[in-house]
């Protein structure tokens, strides 16, 4: 193992009917709520309306920035920013999935400060404090109710980048399952992939730790029974808080204990098409996973073989676990080649291009600009 | 899944030389440290000097309380309190194994009042602040340093009694796996075992939940693979490790989460054979959970039957898994009879006496004074 140091202290609220004690939580903090969201699906599911009104009857003054894209941008973050320290909000509310929490633990830190928020990206501000931040998630995928990592894109800098700090942590995270109900089956397969892939960034690290690997296999085994059961059966409660609750699980630290790092070589390439051609996160990943495994078995074969014998309960070899991990891909009707997504015009030079300018690379496989054309071949 | 709420705000420090940052932590809460510790290992093993010429070359002002028991008592707790309220003490530093840590979250609770700590465990008074602690452990067992449970007895009442709140989380825990390297086989197997009942209590607790039962299983797989091994090589610093992290994660909250209560029917009973004839904890429960199991078969066969399948790999009845859980306990070299630690005299009765005085029961496999004398029998 590794050295290690597991903080966490998100307090995570999860089941039926949990908003319960949404407006006693918030007023913990105080009574100006900044309210964010995305591009409108908090609307059509109610949930927009259940919130304010609920709000409204509380007391609450809120103040709302909507709009939220998902691969989020820093415009927003920056336009948010300024909403919140113009109206002195003492707490930020975040309901949506992955883009608005991300964003909105960026814009917790950036409101007390008058500095562009990118510069938090690049290094050049550190956060000094934060608006407290509670989240409603309405899509199980990127675990980041429960950590402190927020992923933006930069379009004018051709950059898509993560930051994450003691301060980004959000302070209770709610999480109903039944908010996730409406969300469609393309992107519920989308975030049982993330879910997936945030394990193997883990597995792929660096650090060996037996009970962390069994604590891996654990949380891939559960998506991989009932996703495929969920997909075929959306409306099931019951599959829903599996899923709900197992991509929570994939990124909330304990699947690096015992390790220094994950190695997320795959993200960060993926975040490249994502930046390219607004692939889907998800998408992204199951694009990606099939051809690194290719591309690099032969430093991780051991480790390859140990991931799919572990999952499928028989002897694989690398080969045959990289075909049983694709398989499952796309048995969940996730893209395992960009061509599965439709992508017009020539792709070979912008993603190299992309992936140099993104300095592409995973901290336990390491990737250099030799290693990226052969990548791109491998998922084109 | 029943609603759960997760929150554990420890900051868990493991690995080697893991100290090394243990005066800067203390140094966040002030000058003034009360240590606490037991009744000699620490200064057997050097410890004890190394951290006192540690905090003094710091600067600290060291109070200290040495000579918690195994199996702590209240009357320590008391005098431990009133040392460190009359030294006005910043910070609480246990040195020690689940006793030393459990004592000092009542002491952390009970210097700011000037109430009986007993009081706490009546419900007669609540914690209205604590002293920040830190713990550094020396025995992979409890899982206490990342909990905010503690566990007393209190001979004059003839209680043994659990408390815990969320002032009573330890602030950091510093785990390095060459502090266990002393412990002696017969703890170190108490440890293992205790980390196992702790994963059956949440195993047979209330709430159905896919996940966890993986998690559970992989921290009970990881005990049973890895705690013979340290046990034929007790200076073996992996195996240490792998028992420490797993004591650790047995009872941090993950084994808990989408149920609503653990059983510990079991833990309450061990209680009483740990109060009458001071049979260490871990023993009381390896004597008392295949017993446990045998008697309330009918109510949870399914439960011990997926139990034993789930460990063992292989499809057996609940009778069969009793019997591979008690032949483990006992291949540790733990009794699994009460007879096996050789205590003399009349003991049904007494012990029967104070499972009614203690209510001895569980939250999900309820116990009825009728049902006492039938597990004595099983277990004597």
């Amino acid at each position: 193992m590794e050295n290690f140091i597991a903080y966490n202290p998100v307090t995570l609220h999860f089941g039926r009917n949990i908003l319960s004690t949404l407006g006693s939580t918030l007023k913990e903090y105080g009574n100006r709520v900044l309210l964010v969201y995305g591009k409108g699906s908090v609307k059509k599911s109610g949930l927009y309306d259940r919130i304010m009104q609920d709000l409204k009857s509380q007391g609450f003054e809120v103040c709302e920035y909507g709009g939220i894209r998902s691969n989020p941008v820093i415009e927003d973050v920056d336009a948010a920013a300024a909403l919140g320290r113009d109206r002195r909000v003492d707490v930020i509310l975040a309901v949506g999935g992955g883009s608005v929490i991300d964003s909105s633990k960026i814009i917790a830190v950036a409101i007390p400060t008058s500095d562009p928020a990118w510069d938090f990206f690049t290094g050049k501000v550190k956060p000094v404090s934060a608006i407290p931040l509670v989240t409603v998630l309405t899509l199980a995928a990127t675990g980041t109710e429960m950590n402190p990592f927020a992923v933006v894109s930069n379009h004018a800098l051709g950059q898509k980048s993560a930051f994450g700090s003691p301060l980004t942590f959000p302070k209770h995270s709610f999480l109903d399952p039944e908010f996730t109900l409406t969300v469609p089956r393309d992107y519920t397969a989308y975030g049982i992939a993330d879910l997936i892939a945030h394990c193997f960034e883990a597995w792929f690290g660096v650090g060996e730790t037996t009970l962390t690997d069994r604590f891996v296999l654990s949380i891939v085994k559960e998506a991989m029974e009932y996703g495929p059961k969920l997909l075929e059966d959306l409306d099931n409660y019951k599959y829903r808080e599996k899923i709900m609750f197992a991509a929570t699980m994939a990124l909330n630290g304990m699947t690096m204990y015992g390790r220094s790092t994950g190695d997320w070589g795959v993200h960060s390439a993926g975040h490249c098409l994502s930046l390219l051609y607004d692939v889907p996160h998800g998408a992204s990943l199951t694009i990606i996973y099939p051809a690194w495994m290719r591309r690099f078995e032969n430093q991780v074969s051991g480790r390859i073989s140990q991931l799919g014998s572990g999952l499928f309960d028989e002897a694989l070899t690398a080969g045959q676990s990289i075909d049983r991990i694709e398989a499952f891909f796309k048995s969940l009707g996730c893209p395992t080649r960009l061509s599965d997504m439709n992508i017009q015009g020539e792709l070979r030079r912008p993603i190299y291009d992309s992936m140099v300018h993104n300095k592409v690379n995973g901290a336990n496989v390491k990737m250099k600009e030799g290693d990226y054309s052969g990548l791109i071949e491998l998922f084109l």
